[in-house]
């Protein structure tokens, strides 16, 4: 049998990002895109923090700008730059917070 | 003192691929930006299941096409547009892989 590895720390985080769009995808039951409801359902549970915290505009305004194509749903590329905008935020704010090593 | 609730999974993953770009990107110093030599040991570590099972460019090549800037570096968003590019493809293969549930 071929030897399968345990995955590593970014192979992790790929799988898990499209568990949780699945878990939250799949609740109506087309396991393809999420729609608003559950979309609310997802920000309201996995990004609560972010949600609570942030002068940003409400979580549906947030949906209709990254639902790209219009169809009032979010597919796994649309849902993936929602994560990708916030982690980029998220690098930001570290690199503010702490003195930039530059060349050392 | 304000109580500190656990991650969620979706904060883990966003908050483990800041610390795997951060841990390659500092090799030289300069934590903003993964150079060739630190994209390499990054996919060489991080991903070589990847690059190795797919009939892909070479690494560098793929470097290439994620420099949206042509700095010859990758930073955050470039960085994130991988990641992205990954799950899409692992998500479509699963949907291959699985039966589609459609509006059960």
């Amino acid at each position: 049998m071929a030897k399968i590895s345990s995955p590593t720390e970014t192979e992790w985080c790929i799988e898990s990002l499209i568990a949780v769009f699945q878990k939250y995808a799949g609740k109506d039951g087309y396991n393809c895109s999420l729609s608003k409801t559950e979309f609310l359902s997802f920000m309201n549970t996995e990004l609560a923090a972010f949600t609570k915290n942030h002068k940003d505009p409400s979580v549906l305004d947030r949906m209709k700008k990254l639902d790209v194509n219009s169809d009032g749903q979010l597919d796994v590329p649309e849902f993936l730059n929602l994560i990708g905008g916030i982690a980029v935020a998220c690098h930001d704010s570290f690199l503010k917070a702490v003195p930039s090593q530059k060349w050392t």
